[in-house]
């Protein structure tokens, strides 16, 4: 009997990371050549154990902490992402204006249903982040991409030509993913001002932002009186505090809109889980100084990157920052076919830029994401000496 | 400026656990007569202690107990469902078609995500579970009432009747919230027959299974082999083992369904939270005993309302069971009014019918719903004697 489907459904891909793990399936890994796994953008250690134990203790002693709680979080922690995201952008963010989510995908999801429906577009530069292009995909929206070039920049006038009656908001992602560039202030107040022109959302995905290599804040959105009525900032607590398991996002918008983004919480989550809000705000309130280390051991892998790069010269390194190397590779085979010949032949997972492109956007045929986050200097250096000798 | 808002989103309601908190503003509740909150069905204390120590147990020692999980949640968890369902249902479930899913609501929002788009439509029974309506408002997709009348008990042959070209769905709710009655297996069979005839989906939501008065199976559905063509199961482990806030909900469904739930839960989750899993694996390989003492706990509570409902003679007693009494009133105001003045005159929290049913449905407006779960035989007494001295 033929399924019963939406065909909205039917129209997106399966979930990329839960797709290339399947490529490992029957490949025999030699223990001199373990897998080197550069798929997935996630710490692969737990949160330190100092948080590990405030954890239990609230597991054990908040009896509160295994009820429902309010629908947009709890109440303390949208205070103090408040009060520190004013301070960290220079601008007057209200803890009305900020939403707990159970984790950043679903403050995406959450933005969009109060923004758009079937017919209706929204701009993604591309290389684009593969959920928010299965989201628009299964709410019938189009995804509109904005394609970048080999500066992964995505450029404004390019943008303002694709807007069109139907068009309701412009999504950046900075630091990017997958092109791990960090966007300038100037670009992104100049993308804030085009919405604003529009009458449109722009939608900020800073999911990356406690690894960006700029000191101060990467933008001044939060400055304009106004920005409530054009801006909405996406944040996850799953990078800076390791608490992927947990499921804790954050979304700031208008308190309008928030309201309405209390409607599609309350029916798809009812509340965010409350041990991992809890997690969050143990992480806010103690581990500012943990988390500058958990930067600039980022920001050495980085370096490690970009000082290894010239050593593949068919390669171009794209983009490199936040948990990703964003690169092109030189071999006459498509990414998507290319990264599993690299887990067959050199052990090396990674995602091909397929998964992040328009399928006929030649572009992404070349390019591949390493996520680098949970490879030390030793592991960088084992990835290039496998990437050079490697031949498909 | 006027909010960019998705139409859908504006012609659903708010939350309505949450509106009805916010009639507890600025009332005063003397200390002879305290709230008496009967609105949410939710444990109010949280899990036993031994549960607690576990969940303790596994955020110090279990390090990927922190970190992204598998989309359809913990493999250990969807194989103990299977097998305990397979036993409990006396069918055949495999581990392939168990997904877990952060809370029962969202298991629903998949489920619909699979099945309907724009357009489509989905019959529910009314009174209905308000959150089931938001997300089908929210999606576009058209929910056709189909009134039960006092009885509570939806008829085959009046949903028969709705069906049209664009359905795709019926949902049951059994027990059922708000209703409290426990469907018939023949009820339930007879709609699974209508479902299978016309080659739409039959959706039953099974939260509160744990508290069904029925011993043994409460429907033969999953005897039939060919079950994962017709049936889509949602359980919820909030009620059993005061979960609640930990998110963590079932749905069992065909293999094909579920892959494509996989993009769903993807893009709105990534994967239930990992702590909640445990926490539920744990509770069912551990507290079976102690779910059976529940549960003798919330039937004597039920017997109590029953007992005490003639006390209230021009008040009806339409159903009870689960965690719910469903009562029809006996003043010349609508029960969302009512509501309202029984918190002010009676200090009693309830939710009106006026929030199960359509607009234009009378029978909403005489209706009330008690979540009787959380007050105890004295509460039930209390409760009782205030409703009984109370006029608007």
């Amino acid at each position: 009997m033929p399924l019963l489907l939406n065909p909205n459904l039917a129209a997106t891909f399966p979930p990329p990371v839960m797709e290339a793990r399947r490529w490992l399936e029957g490949v025999d890994f030699p223990a001199d050549r373990p897998l080197l796994n550069v798929s997935q953008a996630a710490p692969v250690d737990p949160p330190p154990q100092a948080l590990r134990e405030a954890i239990a203790d609230v597991v054990l002693n908040t009896p509160e902490a295994h009820l429902y709680g309010p629908v947009l979080g709890l109440p303390e922690l949208r205070a103090r992402v408040a009060a520190d995201w004013s301070k960290a952008y220079g601008g007057t963010i209200d803890p009305s204006q900020v939403a707990i989510t159970s984790g950043c995908n679903q403050a995406f999801s959450a933005t969009m249903a109060t923004l758009a429906k079937e017919g209706d577009e929204v701009i993604l530069p591309t290389p684009w982040y593969f959920n928010h292009k299965m989201w628009l995909d299964m709410t019938g929206i189009t995804a509109v991409p904005l394609a970048t070039g080999p500066s992964l920049i995505p450029d404004v006038n390019a943008a303002g030509a694709l807007i069109g009656p139907r068009t309701k908001a412009i999504v950046l992602v900075t630091p990017n993913n997958p092109g791990g560039v960090e966007y300038s202030a100037e670009t992104v107040a100049a993308f804030y001002q085009l919405a604003q022109s529009h009458g449109i959302a722009l939608v900020v995905d800073e999911t990356y932002r406690d690894f960006d290599s700029r000191d101060g804040a990467p933008h001044a959105l939060f400055e304009d009186p106004d920005w409530a009525d054009t801006l909405i900032h996406l944040y996850s607590f799953s990078k800076a505090y390791r608490l992927t398991g947990h499921r804790v996002g954050a979304m700031i918008a208008s308190e309008d809109r928030l309201a309405e983004v209390e409607k599609f919480l309350d029916t798809v989550a009812i509340c965010p889980n409350q041990i991992g809000q809890r997690a969050a705000l143990w992480g806010m309130e103690n581990l500012g100084q943990w988390l500058a280390g958990e930067r600039d051991e980022i920001l050495n892998r980085r370096a490690a990157i970009e000082d290894g790069a010239p050593a593949l010269p068919d390669w171009t390194l794209l983009g490199c920052g936040a948990y990703f190397a964003y690169m092109e590779h030189p071999f006459d085979i498509p990414s998507n076919e290319l990264a599993q010949k690299l887990v067959q032949n050199a052990g090396v997972l990674l995602l091909p830029g397929t998964m992040f492109t328009p399928a006929d956007d030649p572009a992404g045929a070349r390019q591949l994401r390493i996520a680098f986050a949970n490879i030390d200097a030793a592991g960088i250096a084992t990835l290039f000496k496998r990437l050079a000798t490697f031949a498909p």
